[in-house]
């Protein structure tokens, strides 16, 4: 079936083109710092918010019903998403997409049945893939949804539950490795809890760290070679998440032994509503060895929920794509669209208009970032800011020659006397700001 | 000097007392759960908020000088402050004190002449000490104030002041290893950034590692037993602070190796701002090993700094104390008063009545604790919510019999479904709620 | 049909009862301050979060499906429900409920369906009320579920969903004037924006007003003695709500000459999304003589979205019923509990046990405020506080016998030196805390 | 005394200037939409963030001690601090600065010695404003710095303060109209409470609106023609601050018939404080008669406090120049940098950086909204969007022709069924994502 004959392949036409269907900066094959954009950004779509979801929110009915989730037969109506999933993305000229179980196969009465469904869609999915070259950047499996996750997956007080979404997580992987998925990612939507007067913290996290042990080691038995990511969340659905932010999972991983083993999956909106900046989470992340993947929706700076907007905002892409590429670019992740057009954008062709203009967004601010990395100012100022370190006192210190004795020695002796040196952040953030053009 | 010779001792006059100068609750010698309250509570007053700061806040000037600050010679104002101190706080009838360097002694032209006052001030402090028998609960540095700090103090960009507060940290850390501090604080006000443009992450991380680590051999060396405490914030003064909440503390120490050798000091008002609930961030560190003490101050459910209230919470002081003795009570740690005024309150008598109530709600809820502890239905309901990870399956999980194939075959094998069990949170929270009377 | 035989009949039992099916504060008959609880109090029970909304989110599937909701025929569904609601409250001892239209009635294809069923449900209510003497609080029409509201219902860009809008209001008015509803609620979900992109602040103003205005030309007409109440919210689901909170909702009012025509039914969890306490609302509404009604549901501190929770925080329901009985307590408002349940709370028990506390955590405050009143300190302060402005040269500003020239002339004659004098705010905070026993 | 005698006069160099002391896009005189650049921005310089503070916050001491601050004697120092002022407004190019009154002239032990020497500075000022062609763009009175000011102003609890403010008020709007200032500005930093237990809000409204009724008489009498501004800010110093967004206070004026005498200066800090959108407050004011004036420093989207930074968000200020362009641009008002560099720019230049960011950024928005007026996609989707208003049913509701019933039997006869029409948000965000180039 084939559901957007309307619109052409999304070409790229330039920064001139007053097109809304064209590209204006994502040019796939155009080299840039020695990759094509392709390369550099991996795009991928999700398929739950871009094809399941259909314009409800907790206060109001779909606004958009889709003509692929008619089908009254459960199988044909994935098949008929899989259809409009891989038109949307060959049409976006896009390389990648990810999906949740639930998204592409219908839930059976059984755990068997489920898992039945499950390969006979992965199966139309791998012909899909093979017809269009699209690529699967990841796979997962929802534990939140059902009522029976409703206290957790891992986490839950019942091991049955675990026992269960273990099953659900082994046919996930299974089916993410068999389609040559780059990466299978967790994301513990009710791994978490909504009173501390119910929950013993303690057990629960013995829990979790159990259950990724055991994936882990099964992923080695299959040697599935993809990253295992974790997406970190403050809250939202419970009123705690164990895995808040990249912090609090780096904390948790180190003390089950299992940081080498995970990576994280940053969203843009998952980081605001932790309380931080989006390019800090970015740049957190790769200053200890766990960036992984991007999710590139973003909130709204007035609310407090996950809004999941396309990516808008080009000084924090900026940022996050300069720290991305210093970091030596994505290996396995990529940036993954799971974002949501809002309830009012009831038109096909906004599927279309949201995507590109956030693709847009992410070539423009690579384009703005291999610009900065000509004559790297930033890169500069930070080299001569710490270059005491790098000499003299800063190295002895490092180095561990000089002890809490010797240094309060020093600092005596010489009458140290160090004095306050501008850290020009008005007129880097200026910079910043000129170079967006 | 006196400063309070119209306020009488403040003494426990029962719960019907109307004499606001008295304790409602608190009642020093009367045993709770084995322990006598003052053992329990271990009550501390802070110098800076309670005898240094005199109202001011960033938009205008102090509105209650105080007649101990006013000597024009520094060290005889000095003698004055502490003079006020250790009467109030004998006044209050409570056990102990806390301090920064700079509060206590005044800062000299040098570091030599900085470290002399400090000295000549611990003298008196000792003198008074052991006057009052009033106690030192904890000593730290101020790192944060002093210009030549404005960058960080270890994590700034320049060696010589990672040197400077080195020596300042050995002073302040003799200062109170020679008083019988019973625990060392760290509170990195400046460690941090306002902006990533001009800072690196990871060397400034490195620095703190490195610095943290001095000080440990230190530590060790001086032969001081007391706890060492890092004290969370995520911003104010700086856009973000390396310690942000308990989870990074912790991610950080551990991947230095340095977990085993810190705890931490919680505040109220800090966890507030981090996004957490106080009882979570004592929840967290109790089930991570890493809980120390308590800064007692709450924050403003409205506003977005740091107000340091009194704290009037009682619910969440119940939780707190719950998750507190439940642990095991503290062992070094106390509860801090880092509390201050609101800027109206003019009178010295406002200085009583903020902390009797502060000191009278943590009593109250230790009372209540008691109660909930007779017949522990939390603990009861806990127990049976988690009873089937302690048996058959769960164990089989937890001792690592079943691998993720097994799970899958047992889900498929018995066809699992299982089946949502409430957990009671409204009648958890009422509970909670009945119990305050 | 009945739903809860395993419950029995909610009744006092005093403050130190057990049992959880008992109320220990709220005993209806008692009279406080020259009324009975039930008078002062008048407590409702909401149709939607309590038989309509099964425990789903945003994120996940109903966790209780009710046994009222699973007829396949609507208009027997919808006379389960009302069996399942009249039961609850009688159960509950409760004298008010109230509903959205589609609450109660199913929608049909067309408006004329869903009227029809509208006008047989009502009769259905009528016969439940005459049983069981519940009587209506208010009621409302849904003007935000249905696609065709996406966009607003009297802002909506089309004049035919205001149209329909208008329709439906009358629908809903008229029948809640056939029984006897003692208010008639506008909360606008959808009056507001998600874009100031595509959206005419000014416009959608006009119409909105125009909207109010011709309904309070209608309830002039037909006689409808109820007041029209506007609930305040300042988003979700939208990115701005029009009706923020009471300020702006006076503001708009007063514009449109509307301000006498309308009070506010505040919700706690409004108010505080909107950056206020629940007092602070209530105390500007009675301020500006705008104060209505209460929807009691309170949120989380640290969520950003509404969690209409049971109302558990006593200090704040003590300081909203002192504002309430100060101001003569309430005309035809009352009390509402547009709470929900835990979507874990999956017993039907929960709904009581929820419902309990909320009840019984007001009866307590109505109690404590009782206290409070027997010798006012709080008023007795604030008349002290004030008195200056009751006498000389107060009295003279504010009959403005003095202007500019004359008060800048009296302050340089008498070279004035105003000295501060204390708040005693901690002072206060205390004594409120020492009342809650 | 000259302090900048190593920083040229900051000139037009074009956009791919590289010299961080030039400007980039202000080009004064270039004419855009039919005016200079300087006519639409009116850009103005605030006197105490940018020549009286010195870097303090609230945990530390100033970092850049200026130069033009040292001179021991008060007047002197004012003097000094006024030569800086004008040459740096000078080499800077703009037309307007702002001040309090404490900023510019010493207070005196008394009110008569204060009102001295603000005659005297204003003397000076007018001096140098003749010297350079600098207008004054307002002045206030600084009302919450002083000590008697801690309870508010004209909302204190002693009239003697009110009597006090009003004289400062008195002496302050003199001297606006003196140095012939286009507005004066009302900021009511201590105009709030900061507990409900002590505060009678209905009381304090009435002395505020007194207190603004006698200065409009004073202004009348006077002959000043500038425009009264009120400043929205929802809290700090105080918890919550009356003029807490523009609503709020078209509320208040509404309400004391006061609403034609004053607009409003919209801080877009203070906005995102209030949980607006900076366009929000603005759109907000233009659509209900209120705007005025802009203070243009933003803040921090993770910080819950005022930080006050230059303007840097283009995508806010091209929504904020496109709303006051269509509005018909500032009549009296302006934009206003009451912006502070970061603690840790030391340098005089950062003070240039800064302010060259700010004032480029603007003028880039300016440009940005000329190429959006030229073929306005914006107001063309609007006005297709709101078109059915302008005809048949739209304009019979709206001109009052049809009443609620009328309106029903319309939606019952016709069998109404408007369906949605697409918002199509991503394609307008995107529409103003690549205008900014």
């Amino acid at each position: 079936m084939t559901y957007f004959a309307n619109v052409p392949t999304i070409e790229y036409k330039g920064a001139n083109s007053t097109d809304p269907l064209s590209y204006r900066y994502y040019n796939p094959k155009q080299k840039v710092m020695g990759k094509t954009m392709e390369e550099h950004l991996r795009l991928a779509v999700c398929y739950w918010h871009t094809f399941c979801w259909e314009g409800s929110d907790i206060f109001g009915e779909a606004t958009f019903p889709r003509a692929w989730n008619q089908d009254a037969d459960p199988i044909q109506r994935a098949k008929h998403r899989a259809d409009a999933a891989f038109e949307f993305i060959s049409k976006m000229n896009l390389p990648y997409y990810a999906f949740h179980d639930v998204d592409v196969a219908p839930q059976g009465s059984t755990l068997k049945e489920s898992n039945k469904n499950l390969k006979i869609i992965a199966d139309y999915l791998a012909g899909k893939m093979q017809d269009t070259r699209i690529k699967l950047l990841w796979g997962t499996a929802n534990l939140f949804s059902h009522r029976r996750y409703m206290a957790g997956a891992s986490t839950n007080n019942n091991p049955e539950v675990f026992a269960y979404a273990a099953a659900q997580v082994k046919a996930a992987l299974d089916v993410t490795h068999d389609l040559n998925g780059e990466n299978y990612v967790f994301w513990g939507g009710r791994e978490g809890y909504d009173s501390l007067l119910n929950t013993d913290l303690k057990q629960e996290a013995e829990q979790y760290a159990k259950f990724l042990s055991l994936i882990v080691d099964y992923k080695h038995k299959i040697g599935f070679k993809g990253t295992f990511l974790i997406e970190p969340k403050p809250c939202e659905p419970t009123k705690h998440q164990y895995d808040y932010d990249t912090a609090t999972v780096l904390a948790f991983l180190q003390k089950y032994g299992l940081e080498k083993e995970f990576r994280v999956n940053i969203e843009a909106n998952h980081a605001t509503l932790a309380g931080h900046s989006f390019p800090h989470e970015v740049a957190y992340a790769c200053a200890n060895n766990m960036f992984g993947s991007i999710d590139a929706n973003q909130g709204d700076p007035q609310l407090g929920w996950d809004t999941d907007q396309f990516p808008m905002h080009l000084s924090d892409l900026v940022q996050v794509l300069y720290a991305i590429v210093a970091h030596g670019g994505f290996t396995t992740g990529g940036f993954n669209f799971d974002t949501k057009l809002r309830r009012q954008s009831t038109d096909l062709e906004d599927m279309f208009y949201g995507t590109i203009c956030g693709v847009d967004n992410l070539a423009r601010a690579l384009l703005i970032v291999d610009g900065m990395m000509t004559h790297d100012e930033f890169k500069t100022f930070k080299q001569a800011r710490y270059s005491k370190w790098h000499e003299g006192l800063g190295q002895d210190i490092l180095k561990g020659k000089m002890d809490l004795d010797a240094l309060s020695a020093l600092a005596l002796d010489q009458n140290l006397n160090p004095q306050p040196v501008s850290g020009h952040q008005e007129l880097l953030e200026s910079k910043l700001n000129y170079l967006i053009k």
